[in-house]
């Protein structure tokens, strides 16, 4: 991991930076999507729960992670917040190459009032998301463009949104979170949202270890809306490429058949066909006793060593080994 | 978090070190637990996949975590691999209040040969790991002791131990795992195990981003095996401390009576509850229209401004309020 | 079980009852919250997979069931539907006691048009279900009191509710539940929501078994709308009573040393404590040697079985045990 | 549901049978896995919890459930319960078509003493289930078979088995848990096993209800072994069949598009659009305005009523709403 602090804006904006590099051991994971974590605060601080604990927690799903701490105050407008998460936007997509991100990959995830200026940079632009993460997001109060509220500002060119909050919350009431979702539903935004009844303002990501010492900002069940959120991200996204099938039962039961498929140590372990192996591959047979390999099917092997051992001498030996499940049955 | 690679051992093995450091808007987690992830890779290579990724799976679970990348080659005796980690053991030790972990609450988690290592670690000391997460370990083949089997070295002193694999492992076959289960259990060793039926060798998290590109390395239900082997690290190390009450629904349910626990916002959205804070609280009434305060209750506000809400005061409004329930019945 | 089929209300409509009776082997689950499940199907015809399928599942969380199906038809009114509900209501309450459930915990559970029922029966009572599980109810269209809208006959008096829907639903669209939940929301009715962002209507338990062969219908992660509703309902009603401690990790640990919590089979294994015991307790080692009941420690045992074993001998055999802990140490 | 009892064996156990029949609303489901439970009691008595209440928790996955009461009793052998066993597979087999089960895909779901049994019909035949799920079984003792033990009599032919239990039962140690596991994995049986470290004996559900009132014997986390034995079964008799494709982010996106997958009734708002539909289909649109079936695209009415709205209709108007999408961008 590279990890480094890159100022944007013009104001001092910092934007810590967690950066997974390409390995030859991850080979699928060369490029990944991007999460650009938006703390709350009301503005006027940013919250530590919702800054590293997060970032790490979708560098663990596989994103590369960045924690916006943009400009608060008491005398600061929430303008300045906006154009310090465009350019961090910007600056994120300019440099995708070497923060080896996918530049129409980037999630905007925000808590609070990080809620509200995540969905600020999706509403507005020029720079957007491609997908939102609200978290008790702020709704209501003042946007970057005067007059304006975030709702009304919300057209179809809103990126998809995903929305968490707890009706227990007594800070951010749920209304607001409705009149937002109502906004998305108007301009056919696709979206997705969880509102749980139980729990305060402020859970983060609902852990003992975010808590800040409160118990009631912990619980296991709405601690899902993360992995809620990254199933939807990823239904957006696309997920990291694999090839080849996943392993299936009847993979497991032929291995108790007598043949290719049976690992090579139960071979062994019966002197009929055992047998059979010191008749096609004695000197394989010796070195395969007693050794880790011998866990391998033969048809593993074969695949795996074709010079040590044929795929014609593969068949040859089953056509033997076939007797023995008469015998068993 | 602080990122650095600290050398261990004397054959240069390296410790990286992912640090999250004290914040004060993180107060209950001052001391973390610390997780050393031992890699796999058959003490011939070190893999990608096992290490970093492991590493921040733990971090944003709370923990402070290690990646040891010890001796490995043709060459190289297991014992060296073992004094690596005897040597980052005694290091974490030695630096706990440097590193913000408790000594007494470090886990060894290991992958295959990595398991191997940490379960010797375990069986050997005497340096011990304060628990054990075992990934498909290798459990056959020489130890650190000569002639001493891992299930062998076994004894009461052993931490406890989860020990996750797949039965369709055709690297290390099952029965390996049971042999080492047995040991824990004749030892009275507690331990938990979840053994998946289906699964090839070497899934570390059971996630695409983890899988090097494998379709059969990846599972949604035998990934729960990490946040399994976390369940039960709380249960031997106990969760970050918090106090306080969970939300209950008694307390939503009061919402809807007017009276103390209602939010402000709707008694000043009626005539007859807005006039008797009127009364009671006029200029503070005037502040509170359309603020964000308006949100709380009459008794949070008291709680948050005691000086500007007296109890009395919500005690002789709620007594006016009151009336306005049977009104509603 | 008791599986019988009622009448209710006027029209011929029929109750199917799933009765889970008292046993003496499950002494905390007499009494029993009850669920009254509501098909789906436009008020013109009634959904199988909306039916039983869903009756077991929450009988399988403990409920007794009850699955209504009300009047329907090109030519019926959404009034004598809703009169069947009122009915069912009131024949469950009049009849509590036989049907061995808690007359104040009656969910009514509906989906689809059953769902614009089950929030009817909540809106306009007299009879109102003590809470409300929607799955993607049908908001819009008439109700049983003519000219007033669904969302408009709620008041502070609707029983708490859950909600699920699926944005992909082109039946019934998003913006129906928003204004539903909009409407708790104003009269501070305690809610949940879960709105997934994929798939169609009618999903019922989104299992392949109620999919009626439908792929688009069957998702592990929506499935969890069910498994919430009943966190939900247990939030509101109460889990079923307990009492004692959970097992925790000290208790595993103890065993692990000579004395009175060490599983009597183990210390049977040694020499030294065995003799212990032969000292004290001759006979009762005798019988113990070999049988179940040495799965047990000193402590079970005495407890189990005070008269053969009473406190004071395992107080005398744990002080002679203490010694083998030093020689292990 | 068709609920009854039927008695098996020469002795008088009795079979109570869960039949969820044939419905037309549920058409993959004609057919059911089956799943016979084996409650525990030591060969003593028979464990409520362990009867009805996990019958009706497979009857909520979709299986057609059997609950055994055997014979059991001081002086009752356990080969009486294991002809019981034999007659009620025998039974169910012979009447697989009236009780719409799969003769092939049958389960023995047994507890403690009924999963020794359940493991017995397995490894004795020659009646076996065709998977077992073994919940904290009883391994040692007499089997039908004498001087046989249930290890040993484990052969190849003994069907895919699921092993739960928890390593703090004191009843049955996990030891011998393992030494079955052992002779499963030398048998080369596909297995699957999950042992938790915490939790009593008995746990059943391991919820509140199948609880009897004890703490110890409730939680969230051991819980999942029953959704995890469904899976495992999943995996060897596969899943009802489903057809067609799982909704898509794609189909979602494509309805914020002015054309043939936009909802109608967002057509409809507009002017523009509205004046499209009004010059291609006046006295649809009239019929559209308002009704439940503008919440479908132009596509879907089209597949649904293509006499109303032909295919070519909706390619012209699509066509004509294409401008819309360039004002909008």
């Amino acid at each position: 991991m590279r990890l480094f602090t890159h100022t944007v804006g013009t104001r001092g904006a910092s934007l810590t930076c967690y950066i997974q590099e390409p390995d030859e051991g991850l080979k699928n994971a060369t490029v990944r999507p991007a999460a650009l974590i938006l703390p709350g605060g009301a503005y006027m601080f940013l919250s530590a729960a919702e800054s590293e604990p997060v970032a790490l927690a979708y560098a663990a799903e596989g994103y590369n992670t960045f924690v916006l701490r943009y400009t608060v105050g008491p005398d600061s407008p929430v303008a300045a917040a906006y154009e310090d998460g465009q350019a961090a936007l910007g600056w994120l997509r300019a440099n995708a190459t070497d923060l080896h991100i996918d530049p129409a990959k980037i999630v905007a995830v925000g808590f609070s009032a990080g809620g509200h200026l995540a969905a600020s940079l999706g509403a507005f632009g020029p720079e957007r998301p491609n997908a939102l993460v609200l978290a008790y997001p702020g709704v209501e109060g003042p946007t970057a463009r005067a007059g304006v509220s975030l709702a009304d500002a919300i057209t179809p060119e809103m990126p998809p949104a995903f929305l968490f909050g707890t009706v227990g919350d007594d800070v951010v009431p749920a209304r607001q979170w409705l009149s937002l979702l109502q906004a998305l539903e108007s301009n056919i935004v696709p979206f997705e949202s969880h509102l749980y009844m139980l729990g305060p303002h402020g859970v983060s990501l609902a852990k003992a270890h975010t808590s800040n010492g409160r118990a009631a900002g912990v619980s296991p069940d709405t601690a899902r809306w993360f992995t809620d959120s990254v199933r939807f991200l990823t239904a957006i996204f696309g997920d990291f490429l694999v090839s080849g099938e996943p392993q299936d039962y009847s993979q497991l039961a032929a291995r108790a058949t007598y043949g290719p498929d049976m690992p090579i140590y139960r071979l062994i372990e019966e002197a009929g066909p055992a047998a059979v192996l010191e008749v096609h591959i004695p000197a394989l047979l010796e070195r395969l006793r007693g050794s880790a390999g011998s866990a391998m099917s033969l048809r593993q092997l074969s695949e795996f060593a074709p010079d040590h051992l044929p795929t014609a001498t593969v068949e040859r030996i089953s056509a033997d080994l076939a007797r023995f499940n008469e015998v068993t049955a």
